[in-house]
């Protein structure tokens, strides 16, 4: 049972996010969630904040000397930009707050929130409802990932389309279109569309505009039999689906061919099985199911595929009406991004590897990392001699 | 809280549910759950079993003289061609199974399941796995759809696409959708498409193939504040997403412009604000959100559309592997469905109907009706008056 | 991840189950079930019910040909009474129900519930309050025990006290504490207690009252490291004190000395540590701690008390309210039973079936028979060679 | 909705708790929270560390000028002696921890949790077993209690047992109780017996011995209604019973009369009904059920209470085995507490608070306190009008 809270304001002191149920003896450092961190942070048409933030994550309990002690893991991510912000977002009573933001946005959770908990000042929601939640999810996924490294799983992403330019990885693997992302200022794996991309983002800058994008999240080597058939929502493309469609601005999710399937013959898209003793048995040579048939995986990749809508705050104002006094007003900005798609995609694998691990806890039980990796080294048997 | 468990196998004695969470008072007979399982059962383009089974659910727990009583709700919904079935599907320990399915469809969850729960007759896995659970879900989501009734909310579908033909509900109302739909072979809105869709399917049935689609759910007139942003999994599209993705076949999920709206514009995409005391207050003009911002329904009905592949058993036969010989076979097919998703869309809103329910639930609190209600109206009065 | 729900009113069609997360492979027949069932009802001081019901479970999902299939088990009690009870408890609206109960009776859930609930009929409370919904987790405890017994874990109870008559089980092992039970009408292991028992429950009888007691529960043969010290709701006394606390009329729940260990100096209660090849390693000569410490299985048997206070429907009435005319009256009986502990003391062998058995698959993971147990023996050598 | 997660080792940087679901606009600063870390830090009989600690929770989410927004609060509990164990307890790999802990105190989760979890350190199990993690929960109860307070339900405990010494608080109130309960040095309301239980303190201190007892926590002023009586885990009972049990060195807990009822014939037990406008309508003269029938409040005092096994650290040592030599040692002590009962009682409203502030919103649902009150007025108004 792995399970993990969130919790932090945008511009308060910090994020926190407590993860409970890995198992003992993983090796674990603040680099490796640091690194995750940072990865989040890159990404051709970001705003100004990134690069005050330099987001580190301070691993507080549930490690000791580098290995994990199977008791819960805080992770705190500082503000460095807190010092700007003590008054306004003041925790104790009586402190100075000037001006409420009363001035809904368009697209976001303002007016929703500010309705659903009675909140007159809209900075008391869009302080949580903000993208900025993200870097804690990034934080419990690479503790995740970490976990997945054991047993060989990987988990990467990249994107395949920004403001309507296609990428194409045709024949790449997931190894070459993770080396490949990393080095784009996108995370294209498709060194043609990266420059079109950027331009694209050029454009909508120039514009006061923005654009959204689609990104592709690839777990290779999981073993067969992740999730279930036997209840809805222990399905693992429900679970993948609903952690997905979670981050921020997310609209769209797919598996395997997605919504491309739905406008072909049943016999084009589906992935016929075949055997090889010199292939660990069964094996399939296409994946349009992404990874997963019936709810489970089924030992090929997991590929899922998310859209993001553009982001809902432009330069180009929109129009919108002021809480209080009713009266129409051009929506604010509150930042500058043009395109958040790359960061996505990091968010994307650290939410898919959250549910991945915790498929891996579910099915393979454990409390220590040597138990885990032995219960997962006799189901492999137990598959290969099916 | 709400939640519920389904149980059965396909051919075995009966499917069954229990619904527990249900407020004391809510109107509920037979007949309500009976016309959305009736509703499951039509559309174009399925096999022979639909016409067998004339499913009823008969509720044996949790409701008295026609209303609720607070107490978990059980619906059984017992298998009509059972007789045939009790020899092959016996519960008992020493039945004559003579011969076990041992050729997995692809596709299916036939084969990861066989791996992963040990098990080499295939029929202990596609019993469960098999589409006929939803029938379970259909009868909770009816339960829901009354509770939602007395809030005045509304659940529709309707098929946007079949086999590449689209359909255009322009600019009909969701009633106008709902009524159209219904007089449709497919659950289409669009008369025309109705018909080429209906081709496109008798085309795939003379090739011995199967087409996919595409179906849309509308939910009108709810609350603004449903769901909510502080926490990922409270998030109302990402549970939405996770429901609708859950169905068997279902592959691809978005809400509002989904997809769509990664490939435009920032100012392409938002739906500007707007307040009308004879409009109840903040409304909008558009609804490209598909009724969802920052994770909390908006006030605007809400839009999703799921993907279904086509599906995966053929006349055309597809290559497999028999699991004991590890020899080649064409894959066998179980049934003789064209095309389901006429079907999967009230699935579609059964599944919806049970997640705005529970988010009801969660904002309203109350053990009775009348209580939920009184909570409802305050709060609807309280929205007034922000 | 093993759960389960409950529903059914006690004079309705009869009671359903529906358990979610057994592995497959279990070997499961309706008899195993059945004999858990007639144990609930055997017990001197029971009053008529107990005669028409002969309570027998049939399972309708999740078993095929006698093993379990990893798919959830749905277990159906009839009420074998229910064509007495077809008009008063009719489903379906319009039914000529002609007399509510008004008259709320102390120590029941019928005043808070119909408060509650805002139900004015009592019976809509009472049929799902009474304590015939034990029998369905009677049913769930068995399947559950069936697990265990799987990894040679036992559960037993006896009465150690009724109408403060007290037992001595003194040198007895656990297996003679059940044999002696098991032959005992008031499943008493001390032979000469019984008979006081039985005389304390005759002059109750007599006198129009009712007796209380307390049972034991013990669970032999554990795997040490059950449970968990990292999060409280993890705790195995904390899950087992839970699930014993919640069976009808039970107050007080006890592990291992209990409350008469909070009497005694700290060098009086714990439980020294020793080490011996032969005894599988560490063990310990005594057992205050009643096999649970750190909130873990520490090996040795685990020892619970539950404390059930006399049943509060009596001959000899009670003084009460009417709801509807807010007069006084005497309390109604609605049964005859003078003393129910006993029959608690297998309800509690359930509930605390169900928790281990839970335990044992977080534990061990596992989706068949064959891999929990692979994992289990893991485990043990892994424990063994610690 | 509530839930949390606490985090954190004894001795290591600080203690974490995230408390998710907390509606917005409830008044919370630190002292709120301070206050109560301070009395669970109080109690004679307690050894050094406490003076160290001097404990303060600092809010770092959740929480802008003195009000909760909804989302998730953050509390940290600073280490103030980290300094001094910054070596033996650092996060990062390769850190100088010389000396591993090997000898397993017997009553403690040192041996149970190593075998678990493969922690041959045994250091890595007892930094989280410690009772130290409490002060995370009763930070939590902290808020909780003052959400309870907006609905005037105040949760109080005494001691009413140490050392074999019993009290008599006879005749007081609730609030009487409070009062004289914080001004005795052991947390009892009753001036003579404390004085009895300090010297039991003072003579097992001297004999290098301990002392456990039992503290009793009351709260008044339900509203009728929480908790549930239509499935086993929603029963209020068997809630506060998981919680109690859940504290460190708690085996035994009871409701109202507990064990004592179990001994009582049923006319002695219950507690008739009467009913008088000028009462809130229907009342209780006694309340042996402690204030729950059915698994519901109903509306009387919830009276409960926990027995703490005396502390099994001793300074009189404890045969014990290293778990690498495997030859017997006298067992180590960690600390020096006699007797920790009084804080076992705070840490035991912090947990109860939890539990009720859970049933109060679920039974209120609701996202601002102004909802949850407008909402819990309505049903105090149809309670009344019943």
């Amino acid at each position: 049972m792995l399970r993990y809270l969130t919790a932090g304001e945008s511009h308060g002191p910090g994020l926190t996010a407590i993860l409970e149920g890995i198992p003992a003896g993983l090796p674990l450092t603040q680099d490796h969630i640091d690194l995750e961190l940072a990865r989040r942070q890159l990404g051709y048409g970001r705003g100004g904040r990134m690069k005050i933030e330099q987001d580190r994550a301070e691993i507080t309990s549930g490690v000791r000397a580098g290995y994990t002690l199977g008791s819960p893991i805080t992770l705190n991510i500082a503000n460095k930009d807190w010092k700007n912000w003590q008054q306004i977002m003041a925790i104790e009573a009586g402190a100075g707050i000037t001006e409420a933001i009363t001035q809904p946005r368009p697209g976001h959770a303002d007016l929703a929130g500010g309705l659903k908990y009675a909140q007159r000042d809209l900075r008391n929601i869009l302080e949580r409802s903000s993208a900025r939640e993200t870097a804690a999810r990034v934080a419990v996924g690479a503790v995740c990932k970490q976990l997945l490294h054991c047993f060989y799983i990987t988990i990467i992403s990249h994107v395949v389309e920004i403001g309507n330019v296609g990428a194409d990885s045709g024949v790449l693997t997931p190894l070459q279109i993770m080396e490949a992302a990393e080095k784009s200022s996108v995370r294209c794996a498709d060194q043609k569309a990266t420059g079109q991309m950027m331009k694209a983002i050029d454009q909508a800058k120039a514009d006061g505009d923005s654009v959204g994008g689609i990104f592709e999240v690839i777990a290779t080597n999981l073993p067969v039999g992740l999730g279930s058939h036997v209840h809805w929502e222990r399905k693992l493309d429900a679970r993948l689906a609903g952690a997905l469609m979670s981050i921020q601005a997310i609209n769209g999710v797919e598996v395997g061919l997605g919504f491309e399937a739905s406008r072909r013959f049943g016999s084009q898209v589906h992935d016929e099985l075949f055997y090889d003793t010199n292939q660990h048995g069964f094996y399939r040579k296409t994946n349009t199911a992404g990874g997963i048939e019936g709810g489970m995986s089924n030992g090929e990749n997991i590929v899922m595929r998310a859209a993001m809508k553009p982001i809902p705050t432009l330069r180009k104002p929109l129009s919108s009406v002021d809480i209080i006094t009713k009266k129409p007003f051009p929506a604010a900005r509150e930042r500058a991004d043009i395109c958040a798609v790359p960061a996505a995609g990091v968010i994307g694998e650290a939410v898919v590897a959250f549910e991945l691990a915790q498929a891996v806890c579910e099915k393979f039980g454990g409390d220590s990392l040597a138990e885990i990796k032995r219960n997962y080294m006799g189901y492999m048997e137990q598959v290969e001699k099916f």
